[in-house]
C-alpha cells in the first residue's frame, strides 16, 4: 500500500514548502519534488492549492466518561469519526477509575470500550484519585507495562475524583521518578463547594451562577498550589484548561522560578465567554464546564501567550452531554448540570478560521499547538505529531478555502448540541489519513472502525533542561 | 551536481529521525529512507553514528568593521573560513556608515570588502545613525532593491555610532512602514558616558572598571527604552546581547504588554562572567566588550530563557581584534581598550557541548535558537535555516563525539586570543555544505572564497499577531 | 497673643481624640483636656462637632510662572488666601529660572513676586534647566544658605525648561552630595514632541489629541528613565503627579530594588479623566494639563495606591490660566493651549468629600498625604505638617458638614473657571489659623497679606534607610 | 495620682519634639512645654536627654501556652515583668482551646492563668481550630461580649491546632461579618508533614533539617491560600511572622489586587538566619521555630518591607521553651524539638540598637511598627499605641546610650537560654509606667502582679478602603 500526495504546501512547526509525500506502508517514506508513485496500486491526491498538515494531535478527549449514574454521549465509534472528520487523527482520553478502586481493571473497562472501535489512533491518560502502596504498585506496572505516561489528577471534585494533598504528593513523587508527565485539572475543591453552598442557599440555581461558584481566583489558587507541590518533589507538570490571566500568572511566575510546567487550553476559552452562560431559558447550561468560561478580556491574553510560548498546547477537553436530557438534570441546580462542551470535531477548523486567519497564530504555531507539542509531550513523537520521514503517515490535506457553518444539525458528534452553533469556518479537512490509510476523502468519512489503534507511549519528550 | 548524506540523525527544530538527504544542484530535493544516488558524480557522505543540521545562521557578525582609526582584524575571507569550520554557513554583517555618512556609499563598501572574498553566503543589516529626508530616500531603496531588511541602531555610543531620540522614532516609524525589523543595541549612552568620566577621575583606568561604567541597569534602561519608542511607532524590534536579568525583565515585559520585539543573546554571557575582565595583568583587556560581562548568576537566567523562549536567538557579536596592539591601546583607560571578542567559530561547538551536554537545551532547540530562528527573523527562510525540500543544501554533519579543545594556536580566526582559551569542547563540523557544496570535509577547510554569495533578503517571516 | 481652640477633635496622622489646644504667640503650647485661656486677650475658638487638623501643606504649586510671553494668573495675594480658605497653610513654588539664566536673579524675583503679598507662608523648589559649573557653585550656596532643599528637573520640555540627560546626571551627584530632594516631570519629552507633529500632521488639533500625544507610556518612560538615573547617583527623587498605573508601577519596582523614590499625586487625577478633555466646543481646553487626565479605570488604582502607602503625597500643581485669554491661544493647535488647572483652594475639600467620605482613605491618611508627608520629605517638619507642642500654630477647623458646590463663580482663585464646577462638597474650613493668627473665621478669609512668611527650609526627613 | 515626665524627646508616628507630658490618673492629661506638677504629690521624672515613647504593644505572645504534655515556660508573672524592662506594656496572648475543645472552657482557663498575675495590661486572640455551629455561637458571643476581636487560625499543624479549608472559609466568613481581624501561621501542613517524613526516612534528624522540612515556597503557598480565601470572604487578615521573600511577594501581590491583608515579622528573622538553627552538638535546636530561619539575604528584604509600608508590625511570637528540658525532648528527631524562640524583653532594643541605630529604620517608624499600628490593628487604640491626651499614660524613657549585652544570665524571661545571646545593644528602657504607674525604675522592675488588666478590644482601628 503506498499513498503519494502531490503539490501541496508541507506546514509542519518549521517548514513551509511545496512538495510531495510518498507514503508507503503506514510510514512517509520520501519527501520530495516530482515524486513517481512506486506502483500502479499508488494512491495518488492532488493537493495543489492546499495545506499538508501533520495528523493533530488532541491530548485531552474525554471519548468514554461515566459519571453521576450516567456518561458522556460519544462512543469510540463516533469520537473517533468526528475527531477525523476535523483533522484530528489521534487523541489521548482519561481512564477514570473509581475512588478507591484498581487501576488495572479500570484499564481494561477502557480497553474494553475502544479496542476495534475507533477509526483514529489513541491513547489513555492514568487518574490517580487516591494514593496508597497498591496503587503505587499499579501505577508502577501501568507506565512501564502499557505505556501510560502521564497521570491525571483533580485538585477540585475532592471526594469524587479529587485528591487529597498528602496523595498528590506522593503521586508527583513517583511520577517524578518514573519521569511521567502529571496532568492537572487545578481548582480549588473547598472554595468550589462552599461557594455553591452559597450560591444555593441565595436561591441561585440558574447555569450563570456556576461561574460565581468557580471564579479565577479559584482556579490560580489551584495552579498556585500544583505549582509548590511540583517544585517540591521535582515532578513535570501540565495545567489541562487555562482560562484566565490569573491562573495563567500563576504558571508563568512557576516556570520562571524553574519549576517544571506546561499549560494547554481550549478553543471554548479562547472564543466563548461568560456571557454565553447568562443565555436566558436555560441555553446557558449548555456552557456550563469547568473551570468555567471567563471574561471576555481574557481570550486576547490567552491567544497571546499561544503566540509567544507561555501556553503550548490547544487541546479541546471534549465532554459531550446532551442538552436535552443530560444537562437538564440541573434544571433546578446548577450544580448537577452536567459539565463540559463538546469540541473534538471543531478544534483545528476553529484555530484556524479564528487564529490563523485573523492572524493571532501562524501555520508553523498551529501545527506546534495542536500536533508537535502535544505529541512530543505525551511521548508520541516522531511517530506522530509531525512529518518527517519514518513518522506515521498521519496526514491532513487541508483546504483553507472551504466555507462552511458549524451546526449540531451536521456535525458527528453524538450530542444534541454545538457550543459553536452557527459560527462560519473557513477551511476544512479535505482528506485525512491514518497510517497510510485514507480515512476521510472530500471532507467525508470513508474510514472505518478496526483501523485505530491504541498506542503504547514513550516519556515525555521535550528534553528538559536537568 | 549531486550529493547524497546518509544515514545521518537528521535534527531540525521539530523533527528528529534517522535517513537520507539528498540535494541536487543547490537545494535539497528530496529527504527518505534508502534514497539512491541519482548518479556517478553523486558526492555520497556518510553520515551514520552523526547529525545532520541545517547550516547554522549567525545573524549579529563583525566581519569588516572599522572604528577609531582602525578595523577589526578578521577579512571576509578569514571570517567565512572561520564560520565554516565552526557549522556557521550564512552571517549577517553591520554596514556602518560614518556618522552623516551617505548610506548607498557605505553598502558599496562593504560590498567591495566581501564580493569574491567569502567562502559562505552573507547579508547586511544596515546601521541607522541618524535620520533625514536624504537618509530616509537611501532607506527606502535599500530595502526595496538591495534585500536589506533590518536596520540597527546604537542607543549607546551617542556621537560616533549612536542615534539621537528624535531619530530613533523616525527610523522605527519608517521600519514599521517597510515592515521591517530593528535590531538595537541597547545601553543608555549618557550614563556609560557619566560614569566612565565618574571612574576614570578616581583613577580607576584599569579593564576591570569597564563593568562598572555599564551596570545592568544601564542596559534594562536602554531596552525599557527602546520598549517605549517600539509601543509607540509599532515596529518590530531586536534586542542584540542580552546580557542579565535586568535586561531580560524588560523584554518580558514589553512582550506581555504586546510590544512586537525579540530577544538575542551570545555564548560569552552564557559562559563566561565579570571575573574574567577582573583577571590581572591587563589579561582581563581581552574580556572587555560592551555590554560587559556579567554576574555569573545571570548565566543560569539566560540559559532558561533561551530554553523556555523568552530569548529568540544565540548570536556571536564576533568583533575580532588583537590583544597585543589594539587592545592594548587601552592599556592607562579602559575606555580606550576595543570593544569585543571573537567568536564566530566557536558558537555552535559551545552550545552544543555546554548547553545541549549539560541538559540545558535540547537538540531542537539548539536548531532553532542558532539557524531557523535567526533565518525566519531576518527573511532568509526557508532558503536557509531549516532542513525541507528546496531549501538551500547547507548542511552540517556534526560528531558529537569529537573532542578537542580551543585555543588561539589552532583557531581559524584571524585574532591573537581566544576569549575561551582551554575550553574543552565535546564535538565538531565533519562535513559542512554550502549550496550542495562541499566546503570543510573531516573538519578541515576546503572551501573556495568565490563560493560564498551575498544574500537579498526578504521581510520578517515570523508572522505576527496583528 | 494667646488663641484657645476648645473641644475640637484633633486628627493627625496619628493622633485621634477630642481636646484643647492652646497656642502661645506662634505656636502650640499645650495640648490637653480643658485647658483654660491663659489672659482674657486670649481667643477662644470653639470646634465641638469639628475636626482639627494641622494646617495642609501643598507642595506643587505655581504661584506665580511665567511662561512664553504670559503667566499664570494669581498672584501670591490671590494664591494664598484662596489656598487659605482651602484649609492650606503653606505652599511651596518653583522658582522658573530661564534657560542658562542665573540663579540668583531668579530667586531674587520670586522674592518680590511674594514677600509682603502672601497670606499664608511659603517655600521654594529651584527648578534645574541645565548644568554647569557656575550653576553647581549657585546651587551650592542657595542649598546653604537660602534653606531652599529641593530642586525640580523636567524630563519634558527639552529646549524649553527641560534638563539634558548629561545634566540630569549631575544635578543628581549634586543633590545626593547635598542631601536634597529632587522632584521630577517625567515624560519623555522627544516622544511628546514625534507624537505631536504626527497629530497635527494628520490635522489632529483639538485639545482631545492632547492625550494621544501623552500616552500613559511616555509618562512610564520618563519615571523609568529618572529611577535609573537615581539608582546609579543614589540621589533622593520625587515623581510629581504621577497619574496612571504604567508610570506607578515603575516607581514601584524602582522602590522594590531600593531606589529612594517618593511619588505625588493631585486631585485632577483622581476624580477627573480623559473624557473631560473630548468635552465639545473647546471646553475640552479647560481639562489640558501635562501629564494628561487618564482613562477612568486608573482612578481607583491612585487612590488604592494612596492608601496602601505607593504613593506618598497629594498636590494640586495649581497652574491657573484664563480660559477666555490664555487656553484660547491653542484653540487651533493643541499643542499652544496654556497647560494646567486650577486647584490650590479645593484639594482639601475634594479629598475629605471624594476620599473620605467615600471610604478610600480614613482621616488620618488624609492629614498624612496632604500635610505630615509634604512637610516631612521637604524640609518643613516639625513647625509644619502636624500638631504638636512647639510646631506652628498652624491649625484648620474643619466642618465635616458643611454642604457647598464648586463654582468658578464663587472660587477665591483669580481663573475664570474651575475644573471641579459643580461638584458637590461635604466639608469646609471654617476656621484657619497661621501661626497662632486666625485668618479664616466662619469660611471667610480675614487675613492679610503681610503676614505670611517665606520658609527656609531643612533637608528632607523622613529619614531613609541607608 | 499624677505623673508630670519633663524634657524628654517625644516620639511618636508623626511626632517628635522635646516637652513635658502630664498624666492625672491613668491617662494622659496634658501635652506643653514648662508644666507644672499639680500638686506636691506628683512624681516627676527628669527626661531631658531621653526619649519618650509610647509603651509599646506585642501583638503576638504565648504567655501561657499548653502543648504536647507540656507549655512554654514563662507565666503571665514573669512574662509581663520581662515584657515592661524591655518597653512593651502589653501584649496579646493567645488562647488555644484543645481540638474540638469549647472556647469559653478555654478562655476561662486563660483568665485563670493571667488574673490578677501580670505587671503590664494585655488581652487576647482566639484560636479557631475547627467550625460548626457551637463554634459559631461561642465566637459571636466572644467577640459582642468579651472583646475578643481577632481570631487566630493556623494552616499548619492540620490534625492539632490546624484548621481544614472548609472551616477556614466559615471562620474568615464570620469574622468579615463581625469586623474582626483573623490572624494566620501560614505554612501548608501536608508539605511540612511528607517533607518531614521524607527527611526522617533518610536518617536527617538533626535541627538543621528542620528548615528543609519547611523551605520558603511552603510558607509562600500558605501566604497565597489565604490570601485566595480572604479574596472570596472578604475577611480582613493578617499574616503572623512573615520570614522571607517569598512569602512577602505573594502578601503584596494579594494587597496590590485588593485583599485586605497586613503583614508581620519578628526580630529573629531580621536578624538571625538559617545557619543558626546548623549550630553543632544540638545547639542549634534553640533556633528551631516554624517557619524557620531563613537565608540571610531575606534580612534586608524584611527590613526594606518594614521601611517602606509592605509589612507592618513587628512582634515577638514570645514562645519560651528550656534548651535542656523541652528542646532536648527532639535531640533524635527534629520533629519533636519544641518550636519558637523567647523574644519579648529584647525585641524593642534589638529594633532599636540593629534598626534605628544602623539607619534601617527611623524612630517614628519604630513607634509605628511595634505600637501605633499593633494598637490600631487591634483595636487597643488610641487608649494604646501612641502619646496623645486622653490615652493611657503607657510610657517608655528611652536612654539612647545605655550599653549592654543580651545574656540568659541577666534576662528576666524564665527560659534558660537567649536565641540573642551576646549581642551587644545601644539603648535600654529606664522608665517604665503602665496607666499612670511607674513600674520600671532605672530599669528595674518595680512593678507588682496585680496592676496589669485584661483588656476587652474593640474591632480594628484602620479604617479600610471599602
Amino acid at each position: 500500500m503506498s499513498l503519494l500526495i502531490r503539490g501541496g504546501e508541507i506546514i509542519t512547526a518549521d517548514s513551509r514548502f511545496i512538495g510531495d509525500l510518498l507514503c508507503e506502508g503506514e510510514t512517509i517514506s520520501h519527501i520530495g519534488e516530482h515524486l513517481t508513485p512506486p506502483n500502479e496500486q499508488t494512491t495518488v491526491i492532488d493537493a495543489r492549492g492546499k495545506y499538508v498538515f501533520p495528523g493533530f494531535v488532541d491530548p485531552h478527549v474525554h471519548a468514554y466518561l461515566p459519571f453521576c449514574g450516567t456518561q458522556t454521549k460519544d462512543t469510540y465509534t463516533t469520537a473517533s469519526r468526528a475527531a477525523l472528520l476535523g483533522g484530528t487523527t489521534c487523541f489521548i482520553d482519561f481512564i477514570s477509575p473509581e475512588r478507591y478502586g484498581n487501576l488495572d481493571e479500570a484499564l481494561k473497562r477502557w480497553h474494553e470500550k475502544s479496542r476495534g472501535q475507533s477509526a483514529c489512533d489513541y491513547a489513555f491518560h492514568m487518574t490517580v484519585t487516591h494514593f496508597d502502596e497498591a496503587i503505587e504498585k499499579q501505577l508502577r506496572r501501568i507506565v512501564r507495562e502499557e505505556g501510560i505516561t502521564s497521570f491525571k489528577v483533580y485538585l477540585a471534585y475532592k471526594g469524587s475524583n479529587g485528591i487529597e494533598d498528602a496523595d498528590l504528593f506522593q503521586t508527583l513523587r513517583l511520577a517524578r521518578e518514573l519521569n511521567v508527565l502529571v496532568t492537572a485539572h487545578c481548582e480549588n475543591e473547598t472554595l468550589v463547594d462552599q461557594l455553591q453552598k452559597q450560591l444555593l442557599a441565595q436561591g441561585k440555581t440558574g447555569p450563570e451562577w456556576h461561574y460565581h461558584s468557580r471564579p479565577p481566583c479559584v482556579e490560580a489558587d489551584g495552579v498556585h498550589h500544583l505549582m509548590t507541590f511540583a517544585e517540591l518533589t521535582g515532578a513535570h507538570v501540565y495545567v489541562v484548561h487555562t482560562t484566565c490571566a490569573e491562573a495563567l500568572h500563576e504558571l508563568t511566575a512557576a516556570r520562571e522560578r524553574g519549576v517544571h510546567a506546561w499549560g494547554e487550553t481550549c478553543p471554548q476559552y479562547l472564543l466563548l465567554d461568560q456571557t454565553y452562560a447568562e443565555r436566558p431559558h436555560f441555553e446557558g447550561a449548555k456552557y456550563v464546564l469547568s473551570p468555567p468560561l471567563r471574561a471576555k478580556h481574557n481570550q486576547e491574553i490567552l491567544w497571546r501567550a499561544l503566540s509567544q510560548g507561555e501556553l503550548h498546547t490547544v487541546a479541546t477537553d471534549h465532554a459531550p452531554t446532551d442538552f436535552a436530557t443530560q444537562k437538564a438534570m440541573g434544571r433546578n441546580d446548577f450544580t448537577r448540570i452536567t459539565n463540559g462542551v463538546p469540541g473534538i470535531q471543531d478544534r483545528i477548523n476553529l484555530l484556524y478560521t479564528y487564529g490563523v486567519e485573523r492572524g493571532l497564530l501562524d501555520l508553523h504555531r498551529l501545527v506546534e499547538l495542536a500536533a508537535t507539542q502535544p505529541a512530543r509531550l505525551f511521548g508520541l513523537y516522531p511517530a506522530k505529531g509531525t512529518i518527517q520521514v519514518g513518522s506515521d503517515a498521519d496526514l491532513v490535506v487541508y483546504d483553507p478555502n472551504y466555507p462552511s457553518v458549524i451546526s449540531a444539525k451536521t456535525h458527528a458528534m453524538n450530542v444534541d448540541y454545538n457550543a459553536y452553533e452557527g459560527m462560519p469556518l473557513k477551511g476544512r479537512a479535505d482528506t485525512v489519513t491514518v497510517r497510510g490509510k485514507v480515512v476521510v476523502q472530500a471532507g467525508c468519512f470513508v474510514g472505518d472502525f478496526t483501523h485505530g489503534h491504541y498506542l503504547a507511549r514513550q516519556n515525555t519528550q521535550i528534553e528538559i533542561p536537568r
